[in-house]
This record gives C-alpha cells, structure tokens and sequence, in this order.
C-alpha cells in the first residue's frame, strides 16, 4: 500500500469534458452532504476508492456488520442531455489528518481527475458563522477573476475579506495545487452556524449547483433532513438554555 | 533498522492452514490480556519479533534487571487434535502512535502472516461501555456478512450501530487491509467499563475463542486475576465514593 | 509536487554578489513587514515562488476574490549605485509548521540563493520581550565573530544571553545552516511587545538595514501602519484594562 | 543535509576497545551534566557533530554573539594508564522530538561508535522521584544479566520494577537497539527530585564511573554548581512556601 492507494473499481470511465464536484467532510459537512446527496439522485456509478496512511487507522461497521476501512470515494455521471455536463464526483469518511497528508491526498486526486480529462472543478463546504442563520447564502472563491462575475449570477455571493482566514483543507487545496496544473476551479461555501451537519446549507449549495450543471435533484430527501436536525437543534436549544451564539475555530471549510 | 524491522528468532514455522488471533494493548488491555493468557495456556512458541520506529523510544527492564526494547511479538502453535488448526498469534507492548505508523505496521503484519499462509484473522480487542458490567457480552464485526451469522452461532453477539465509532487502532485495520488482500477476518470485542485492564472481559472473548478453535485453555489464571482487579475497582469505588460511571473517549478499541 | 517546490516565476536572475534578506512571519511579524515594505518601496521583482507540504494545506482569498495558495516568495533586486549592491528578498505566508519542514524548507531556500550568488545575509525577526516598549532596540547576533562588531557600529546592539533561548524558526536555522555551507549572516531582532504586529519594530529593523546596504526606504507607509496600530493598542487598553504586561511563550523569533 | 547529518572535525579517532558514554538532556540534565563535566575534565577532544531535522529548528547565541546550530557532539578521550580505556563521549542540546527522530538518531550514533570499535556503553540519565532526597542513589539496568551483579559491586543499585515505565529516551533506545547489534551497555539512573538541573544526581553517577574507568574526574566544579541550585532550590521552597513535593510526568529518563 502506498502513502495513498487508489483502488479502482471499474476500469476508467470514458468522459467528455467532464466537471468535477467535491464534497469531502468539513465544518457543517456541508459539501460532503451535497455530494453524497447529488451521487444518490442521479445514481452515479463508483469507479474508484482512495486509502490514505495519512487518514485514521479505523473501519466503519455497515448494518449489516461488516466492515468497511475508511476512504474517498469516486463517483461518475454520464449527461443525458445537451446541455449538461459528464460529472465526477468526490466524496469520503476523512479529509486527511496532517499537512502533509492533505498535500498528498489532493495532489492524488488531482492526478485522477486530470487523468479523466478534467478541467473545471467545484469544491464544496461551509462557511462557519458560529450563529444561527435562517437563509443560508453560499459565498464563492475562485481561481480565475472571471469565475467570479459568473458564479455571481449563479445566485452565489463574494464578499471582500472572507472568509478571513481563506480557505484551509481539501477544497481550498484543490483550487490552489489545480491552478498550479492550468484548472479552472470554484470553491461554493455554505453558510452554517457550524455546531451540528447542516442539510439546509448543503441544499443552498446544491441549488446553485444545479443551475449550473442542468442537472435536476430530487432536494426532498436533503430537506427532510434538515427538518429532524432543525428539531435537534430546538431540542439543544431548550436543554442547554443557550442559543449556541459562542464558538471558536469554526473557520475551518472542507 | 527499516521503519518497521522484522527480527526472526525461529525459521519460518511450517503451518498448515493457520488461524491467525491478534491481542495488542488497547481499551481494558482486552485482546492483549485474551492473547497473552492464551500464549502461555497453550505454550506456543516466539518466531518473530517486531520493532517499529513509530513506537516510543522506550525499554522496559525485566526483573532480572535486564532492558528489553519495546515491541511486538510472533508465535505459533501447532494443532494437536483433527478438530483444531495451527495458530499465529500476535501480541505486544504497543500499537503504532501515529496513524501512518498504524498502517505501515499492520501491513508488515499481514506481509508476515499472509506468507505463512494465513487467510483468516481474529482481531481481539474491548468495547468501552463507560460503566460496570457483571457479565460481559462479546460483540463482532467481520470482513464477509456470512461471517456475522456464524460467530452469532458461537455466542457473539452484534448490535446495529455499535460501536459507533467503528474500529480504531491494529484490530480495526487489520480487518480493513486484510480484506483488501482476500483474507476473512472477525473482530471481537468484549464489553467492558474501560476503566481498568479487564481480564472478565478477555475470559469472555477467549471462551469464545476455545468453541471457535477446539482449543482447550485454562482460565484460571485469567480468573485470579480478574479478582485481584475487581478487588482493586472495589477500593476505588469506596476511597473516591465515585461509582466510575463517567468516562470519556473510551471509544479505542485496539 | 515536490516536498517543496519551486515555481520559476522569471528565469534566474542574474546578480553580483547580492545581499540575502529574509523576512518571514514570526513574532510581532516584525521580519514579514520589513521586507515587504522593502519590497514595496524599492519595487522588488519577484522571481520564484516557494511551495510546501509543511505549509499549512490552505488557500487565501485576494480582494477581488481569486484564491492564491500559501507560499513564499523570492524578490530581486539590482544595484542603482555604486556603494549598492544587488539584494534578494524572500518574505511569505507561513514558516515550515514542524521541525523537520523547516529545516527542509531553509535548506531550499539555501539552495537557491546559493545558486544566483548570494554569500551573505540578514534574518529578520521579533524579539518578544511581553511588555511594551517606546524606542524598540535592535538585537543581532552572527555567525561570526567580526561581524558582531561590524553591526555595532550600524547600531544594532547585543547583549551576552539574549534571547535567551536562542533563535528559533527560519531566522535562526538559516544562520545555522548557512553557516555549514560558508555562509556569512547576521540576524537583527527588532524588540517588540509582541501581542500585535508591530511596524514600529520593522521600522527600527529597516534602519539599519538601510545604513548597511545604502538603499533608501520610504519610511511613510510603515509610520502609517504603526500609528493604526498604535491606536489598536491603545483601545485594548482602554476595553481590557489591562496593561498587556504578562505574556508566555513569546520567544519565538522568525 | 541528511535527516541526520554527521559533520567530521577531525578525521577518525583511533581508539582500542573504547567505551562510549552517552549523556544528553533529560530529567535534572543529569545525564547531560556528568558528561559534560567528564569531558571538561579530562579535556577530551571532539571528533564529531550530529545535526538532525528532528531537533528543534533553532540556534542557539554564544557569549561573543555569534550563533550555534542546535546539535549533538561526539568526544574522545585516550586512556594515559594500563588500568584505563579510551573514551568516546556523547552529549548535546537536544534528543530527538518525536518517535522516529528518536530511533533515527540512536541508530546513526550506534553506526558511529561502532565504526569506531565501541562494544561496551554507559547511557547516563535521571530517575525522577517527585520529591527532594538528600543522597540520591544511582539505579541500573542493563543489556546482559551479568553485568546488573558486576555494576552492583561498584555501588549502583538495582530495585525490581523500578523506574516502572522502563526508560524512555536515548538512554533506553541505545541499549535496546545497541543490543540487536551485539553491544553490551548499562543504564546509570541518578535519583532525583526532577524540578531543576541536578549536579548532586550528576556526581553521583560520576562517582561510580570513576570507580567503572580508573579515570580520575575533579568533581569540584560540579560540587559548585550543585551549591547553587541548593540555594535557588532553598529560595523556590522559601518564596513559594512549597515542599515542591508534587510533580508529574517525571517518569522520562533521557
């Protein structure tokens, strides 16, 4: 096994200029709901499996008792019509642990989706506000200044100065070691309080998503979701006899 | 000295179908106190040793006087009866500390095991309840589903969810690499408060073992000590009048 | 991707034995606002860019929203008068994270400017000293002795046991290193408070550098910054009454 | 620069049968002051440094101002009487941060004492106990069985299970890796308090060397300094009105 492994599950999908869309686990988990989300609308196939030694030494139990070592996983969607777009997509148990580890991990993916021919890429978080919000916008970063005018009138926003911070692990890593490889990339961050997963961001994000791939998904299943965490949330809410106004180092974005 | 160092003390042993059980320390020191009593029961003899330069720079001092650097230790046992199979049983000092450490460990693990002809694993190790138990169960989880059916049949149990967190540490990977390479593998984990080293719950796990192996082993021993730790929790209990009911981050499992 | 890696942004340049400056983040960022300011105001070149998996995994957001990957970066730039010489400069978002990246990024960093000439050079850095201070001195210390003297008479100053804990960071191990290549190098620490960045530091720093190497700074920007700081600081007083006297750990230098 | 770096100062020391001393930093530096003094004393000459990219990324600042990479330094001594041995001599600022740095580096100062026919060795370090002791008495451990009987006679002592957690650092390692490679060597452990540097503990070791290689240390200097620490120590007592009785995580030898 290598630093990082793929594992192939099909042989290599033939794409045609295919987008690529990640949505690996971060503050709200907020990409990484968008993108198991749209995988299981439109029922995209899985074609490979990323291991890492930089990722934790642990196995899920699936319901039925077996065991599954923690990964990402690829998943491709051929268009079915003319206006959409061939789609790969990334999502998984773990970002990596260390700095280097994200450098290796990205690196490794990029490899992959450039192999398929990828040129333009998605990167999905959260923006963690450490407040409740009651209608999420879903800010932008891109690598190229004309990305910006566009994906504004996709219904994203830009503000100046934020986040602060920039964006640190995968989705900002993806956008910044792609440039370096000549990719066009866009990372939308969900606005979150950033305390519990957050379905009602992650289906602000994907709302932007699917005027821009054409691609319908079925948001149902997202907002129910984010109904039984909203009463989680009320229920926290009662119980603790807080507002959950105060948190720290929810800068992070996935 | 590679990062991870095989030493052989014996030739390769010549096994015939092996079973290969793991014990390293972990939560209640279950599967190492399960491996180590089993070692001793059955007088199985040392092959190989371990040294890993992911463990602690550390030698502990035998009561001789004598230094022994920290490690894992290889030993095998040969079938007695028709109804048994050779063994390779696995123990040690420590688990990797880092998780990179973890994976390249478990993969010279399985190297070592896989070339004496192991296909099927049993990884030891507790399941940290937080509380007290008087009779603690032995939870499984396996690489295949037929397996989850036929360890039921031996008296483990599983429940849906649990442990939530899945496997962490040797005995989750090992499952997690091992099926990767073919091999079939179950984990048991047996219940207990993860408080103390728990000889209860590694007598449990090992009469598990003993249906699943035809291999007769003395408990006694195990059973002494469980009563020297249950007299210690009893001082506890009554010099900190605290019933030891809460814990934290007892979810390693080993 | 390289552990680190360097991204030509011109073709080497080429220089006559040219002065090495490096002003990297550390405390008070008192090296980093020196030798941007030296940049900004001489209109530096900036020939190469520095990557590194030790870098934080994390991308900034520029004001018209582009992101930009964590990096450092290499300035040039060429001798206007005869009692000049030609200076390289290198300033960045980050210092190595761990030990190990910082050795290995300093030793890049020597491996460049050894490259286009460079024999001697000045670190830049804070020295915390926890309390406030109207006229911060500047500290050096060399690695050699004749040089201690020689920058006496610039008006740096020394004194026998401080730092105390020597120079830790870029700013120490490239004297350390440099040294074992034959390199020549002075590190001057600018006294500072070191609660907030502080220009007035980086002014006294640049002072001296601009004595030795005769190339005149406007000072003006950085007055600026130091009033708006200076005003910050004193708004913190004011809100906290606190005299921001006691602080720890502020030895780190840069 | 390798991840250890050997730097030569002079060319290969000749020495017959030498026997390597090792005392780097660790609890109350008592392993770092008995060598230190040894070398003052009988002026041993030094033959070798070790840089790593483990230690910390630091220089430290000598009194005349020029500056010192963080090191490990290699000495040897040749024996002026029948009844001596040569000497080789190992001290240094730093052990190694982490782990892997750890074994790294024990590894290329067992290939360079090797190299130079060591086959014997004494690692030197302190045992912390968490409270004051009047005559701190100096545990042992060692390689081999016989050699805990021959270092009795010269007054160390040996208590069963004591220090519990085995040794941990540099001294430990070297006699657990040392031994793989056929060395013998012994483990001198000066008790004492642990709160500050402890040349009482360091002469107490030294005693039993002195006795161990016939060499002759004047101890004055160290009964100096272990005059003041008395009195600082009887000062922290007086101010702080603390038996300084309390302490934790002492248990690391060095």
């Amino acid at each position: 096994m290598d630093y990082v492994t793929v594992r192939n599950i099909t042989k290599k999908p033939k794409l045609e200029n295919p987008l690529f869309i990640e949505g690996l686990p971060g503050i709200g988990n907020v990409g990484k709901l968008a993108v198991e989300h749209l995988v299981d609308s439109v029922k995209a196939s899985k074609f490979a499996e990323l291991y890492c030694k930089d990722f934790p030494p642990q196995v899920f139990i699936n319901s039925d008792g077996t065991t599954e070592l923690v990964k990402n996983e690829f998943y491709y969607w051929k268009a079915k019509k003319k206006n959409q777009r061939d789609l790969v997509l990334l999502t998984g148990d773990y970002q990596g642990l260390s700095s280097q580890g994200q450098y290796e991990l990205v690196e490794k993916i990029l490899d992959i989706v450039e192999d398929i021919g990828v040129k333009e890429m998605f990167t999905l978080g959260g923006y963690g506000l450490g407040h409740e919000i009651k209608n999420p916008k879903v800010l932008c970063a891109t690598t190229d200044k004309h990305l910006v005018k566009k994906m504004k009138k996709y219904g994203a926003i830009f503000r100046k100065n934020e986040p602060g911070g920039g964006i640190v692990g995968a989705s900002g890593l993806l956008l910044g070691l792609g440039k370096l490889r000549g990719f066009e990339g866009t990372c939308f961050m969900g606005e979150t309080p950033g305390y519990l997963v957050d379905p009602k961001s992650a289906k602000a994000v994907l709302k932007i998503l699917m005027k821009i791939t054409n691609v319908d998904v079925n948001l149902s299943a997202l907002e129910e979701k984010a109904k039984e965490i909203e009463q989680i949330a009320q229920q926290l809410r009662e119980i603790e006899g807080t507002s959950l106004d105060k948190t720290e180092d929810l800068k992070y974005i996935g």
